[in-house]
């Protein structure tokens, strides 16, 4: 859009419909942002592959309906992420073709099929774990992304997850979600050669501290190729591990 | 070798020259580590492409030693990291092709060239970021990546960085190290469509609490597509960029 | 008062009426309180031309309103912060010139208009944070201070800040107002010769500690002229930017 | 530059040597630096009037040297914290009118007279916070400030500060420095109507968890006008003083 | 009943009836816990002018009345702390002789008038703190102690404290009760010779962490004669002052 | 069913229905975690002996119901941990012989008598530990062990623990349960030479940060021969008295 | 001098040599100081049977002598906290009547005898808090009290302690120094009816967190009559046990 | 000695030289220190076979060269943990027959063989971890166990440990020495049936806070059956294992 308006400029001014001084005038009152998206250009492939995303946590019914409106008029593809079902109930009344997702608490739209970007793995630790995953997951199909999922898989039984090694090894990233000691991440990372991206989650109580015993333990782990998100982040680890699909598959 | 003791057995038992019950004996008490190897065949490619890494702090200088010199019988490529002048000059005494980065205190030893994975960005805040920076740059070099150095361009004064961003933008994968409030994370996050992994440091003082800061910065970064390593852990850093690469590239 | 009472006693002194030792003992007897007013004359400028502040949260809505109704008797000027809507509500009964901001949460009377002290710019990282933006901004109205608001241009699109950047720097200072990870604040203290208030807000999740993140970022800024208040302190944002500006401006 | 470069292109495209394919072109090419730079403009005569500021600790000599060498190519006032006395020594072997105050550990260059910028009191707790107080006090005497300082006026001895209160209130600015319980900032913001930066310091031991205590205290001040800067930030109480006092009196 | 078990072995040794190497036995034998009692007769008056004290919070109203019912049967002085009215309500259909205070939370029988003790002043920094304030105040009196009250004299106007500080002096011990930066506690302790009991109060938001900022500002005061009870504990202080004067005025 | 699977495999294989390469092939894909299960009957006693446990904290009354019909399948003692009377009332219309404690809030299925494992004694500093006490005392009857209570004999009144010392020491292993400043794992620690078991738990308030305090405590604990568990982890304490059980005496 | 100053003004007014005017002009401009230390002298007392007190760790040894000689100007009793023998002997060449004990870490001159203020126990948990003990002990020796050492007592062996009881009781007030769990505070206020000051120490390693595990268990002792000072604070818990015996007994 | 002096006030008694009210009153009196020694028979079993241990860290050489000598006179078996090689050097000097471990940093006199109490597993993740295992190795050995290595066989390459889990299970008790995440604790508790003893260590850095993360790692564990002890306690490693073997072997 901002393109077209740049070339209509030029094209007036080349054109001699608009003078040398007007046209000088013209872009200087164009929005800052609208030079902005030109120059970010270079890259414009992640905004245009990557859908929007509303956290909805916080916001009013009102407000989640009126920025999901908004942003239909400009996008195909749109998340929104910690939604209730009350939200998702309101908002469907208006976008009829927004579809949810309740473990995940995903809202979204997705008018327009994603091209196929890779293959990740979601790895839990235990069940508590897969809403977390779920975000992850969820995202990532709505991205464009394989998904496949191995949960309650935890190191307490480490037979269950070595059972799955192989196939695990199959994905280009591999998440790991585990609250608790979080020792999933290391365990993870040491028997792959993908990119692993952790996610500690809130899951324990008492000296789990709300998910910073699994952080501080993902941060420290021993294995090498791990990156490590916020508590509870799925929609993070999903974006992170649609961009390294988007850098070299998209 | 565990496949061939498999296969006797299984011979064994064709040929009539061992019984069933034997037979079950036999593999009940087939050394678990034999299997485990097998399995981990699969990832076995991971090591093959990456180098041994030492942690020399806290070693001794004898240590140090011998642990190279085991290293050395096995694979053309070692890295040590945290190691000092003292360990350089003393470990040089017995393996000449030793070389050492005393900014990055990385000690290695790369007796055949690494193929080309990829380009890593390396950006900076300050100034004294740039030791835990060069254990990123001068490990990923040992690796095969070609690196882009863009050192102090902290947010303090943006302009700095934004006349930065499309060189930072050509790279694959970009390493944010910033110590402080560790905010050029999330203002290159903002920047860049490709996956950016953040270094906290311990740089700062006061309310820096060694790091803490700038990793809570990190980790609740605002843009996405973030991953987080511990603090100072520039080897962390150059590892899940080399992981990403080698993926994707290798 | 106190002063009538104490040239009371001079003059019974001066006309012989009162001994000197008895003046003495007087002297030494009269309440410190009495003499304390006194001495406060100096700094009794800065109560007069600040509201009266009520922190409701935790008040019952008839200490409130007890409390409301007291400072109507010797002041014009009344801000409670924290306030809900059922506190407007019973309030309003019997103060009917009370007014109320749903989103600042803020109840004022201002029955003479505060003279213009200047001109104050309020920038939040996002939507989640205008509660406390507000609260500023409404609290700095009352008091006076014309506020320019920049709501929701946070780091990860720095465009959207740079866009703003020559209006922001009309005012004499600058709120930031950011939660997660808050980087706003260094990044305008980079882009600006304006004193900076930065207000860390408990908006985000798992490592952000309810703020924790954004105020250790906030102390230790990497851009200087910045000076922090407490987490969600909107109110003590606008107390600190109206004392600056009434020491210049009033 | 940039506008003149824009403008040429216009003409051009105006004048039939230019298609609009090729405008477009330019424009992308366009270096972003460039608008940035331009963009900055604004911003720019804030670095003019302040110092250059170099934080010497954790940096060599060597380095010191080079930078303080280069600033002086375009600076008259440069200024280097957390110095110690042997690096003064080496860096005026080079740099012959360079100052040391060894109590701030600071260093300075000063070959034009700032222009007088206002008036600040600094205040401190005990004789142990004066370090930093100092490091405030030199700084801002370099960047044109009169400091007035009233040191160990602590609240265990209240009558200590009350018999100085006027005296401070003189100032149109106010750091207080303190550790331990930092008390004093709340007791100060009560005594006054100056804008107050409080400096927490790492004075104390135990409990004071390295000036954790004094931070937080000064963050809970129930006086209102108190800004808070990092655990013994001199430095950083000076900027921000500094840039109160130049924005309304420079 | 031990003394006597002892006694009778002591006689039967004594007539003849038992040898000495029995007696050894039987001594050896003898249960601790009976010594124990014996031994703990010199500690018994501590408990004898103690109400028995019951922590409601967390217990049903069916054990509060059951505790309460056995209570009444051995002393004539019975506090409950952190009772909800329900309690109370509930309780008083079985004891109709229990008194409530609901701003303290406090339930209380007191069937005999407690012997005079001594003089507590309990001073708080603002009106938030009063509900603490007052469980010290109720527990206080139930245990015989005279308590003058000065409330809402926080440091951010210190005159309203230095206006009461002859009055706050008759007292024997002073305790102090404040949140947010816990300030009062050592002016108060820098303005008396008095014994000051600190008690921090959860009161405050954001960077107060529920009590925590108060409570290391207490710790840390740089006045000498304070101890510091737990946050929000006014029995701990009561207890601590009781035992104070009991041991010198009892 | 593995086994058997195998065995038929290697039947066939010796009954020449099956050619040594076919076996291999066959071996080679019968899934991982068969073999695991094959190599995990070493340690298999420990799971045979132990219920199976449910967390059903989190979980919804149609998962834990499902979780436990599936679990009466194949076990005939069966935990569910954290389960509130709702949990209990649902599950038990579908599980008849399904038992329910509610202090210690665990459901249990016992469908065959556990061997008696052995004597644990269980120590409370206070009544408010008791559901915590009881969750271990619960599971652990469960599993086989005798269990003697000993319940409010925290170290306020020394003379309640040293009257049951005794009888404590007959048990085989001791729990101890404290909140507060959990200081009665270090008194029972040095009155025992048996292993202590100690549980901090969340019971307190203020600085006991949720069971902070009584965990340092515990971890510091200067008598030898205490190991600890996570805050209120009462099953987590059982299952480490019964795994010591066990070991010697199953 | 104060007294005087505005005795001679009365004086004048009351000779007629000065009008009410000029007299009330002149009470205005007197000093707040003046009038400070006049109204300061209800307290002065305190400081009269105090010792002056120097904290001499991070002060020069230059400082520690030009304070000392300033102390002896107008105190006889001067103590010097946490004072290294290298700063002794320097100060006694300047000051022969100099005291110095290297375990408490005090230097003291004690030029009349402090009259007997009463009797203080000090308890140890372990040999390595007595330096700790011994800074309380020799400054309430200083300060005029008779102190009884029950050191090495803790609470793993607990009839150490219980084998003191009796005479521990005999203080009037008691202090009880330990590290690592810091039980021994609630153990010993639950066998006394006496005033206990807490006093955490360093001692101890990992979960200690340098004292902090004992200052949270100090702080949440389930014993009352317990008030707790900063960690390593002997000379605090002196100077509260002084202040309570000067208030009763002095 | 205590029970000669009873002995001899039974047989006073006995032969008539004593009244049985004379006796009451003697054994009144008698110390209570004395009875306690007496008392703590039924627990000294714990001491006697237990090494007397000494913490040397902190304790000057004088000191700890004195213990031993006072030690040596009522034990054959003594330790010292965290003992320099210095210390070590003056020791032997004295104790001629006194051992040093360097690695374990322990010193032990062992003069009778201690009885054989059974067979403990250390496994360590990595080996910066082996001086912490070493401490509990020494330990064990002196106390009687026998001790298996399982050195460096952390998460990262779960192959290692898996090789080894046949060989580990063979011990009666398993401790697990893990720094940086201390996943490995869950990993052996998921292999084992057999009680787990985990030991954090402050191997790391940066947000391994001197062993916090594996310290909540391990408090967190999804296995059941483990027990943790402070950060770096191999000593109270060993003396846990070494309780429980003698509770049911001994």
């Amino acid at each position: 859009m901002n393109k077209e308006r740049l070339r209509k400029i030029l094209e007036q001014l080349h054109d001699g419909c608009l003078e040398v001084d007007d046209a000088c005038r013209l872009l200087d009152t164009l929005p800052f942002e609208d030079l902005g998206f030109a120059k970010l250009d270079h890259h414009r492939p992640l905004r245009d592959h990557f859908p929007e995303v509303v956290f909805c946590q916080g916001k009013s019914i009102e407000q989640i309906i009126t920025i999901f409106e908004q942003l239909t008029l400009q996008s195909d593809l749109i998340l929104g992420t910690r939604a209730t079902q009350a939200v998702y109930d309101s908002v469907r009344e208006r976008l009829t073709d927004i579809k949810y997702d309740p473990t995940a608490r995903v809202l979204y739209i997705n008018r327009s099929a994603a091209p196929s970007i890779g293959h990740v793995a979601i790895v839990t630790a235990g069940t508590a774990d897969i809403p977390v995953a779920e975000e992850a997951a969820v995202c990532l199909g709505v991205m464009g992304a394989v998904v496949s999922r191995f949960y309650d898989v935890g190191v307490a039984g480490i037979h269950r997850l070595l059972a799955r090694v192989n196939e695990i090894n199959q994905a280009e990233v591999i998440i790991v979600v585990a609250g608790m000691e979080g020792a999933l991440a290391s365990v993870v990372g040491g028997l792959t050669n993908k990119p692993v991206i952790a996610v500690p989650t809130s899951v324990g109580y008492g000296a789990s501290f709300n998910g910073l015993a699994a952080l501080l333990a993902m941060l420290n782990s021993c294995a090498s190729g791990v990156g490590v998100v916020n508590i509870d982040n799925g929609y993070g680890a999903a974006a992170l591990a649609a961009t390294i699909l988007k850098t070299f598959r998209g």
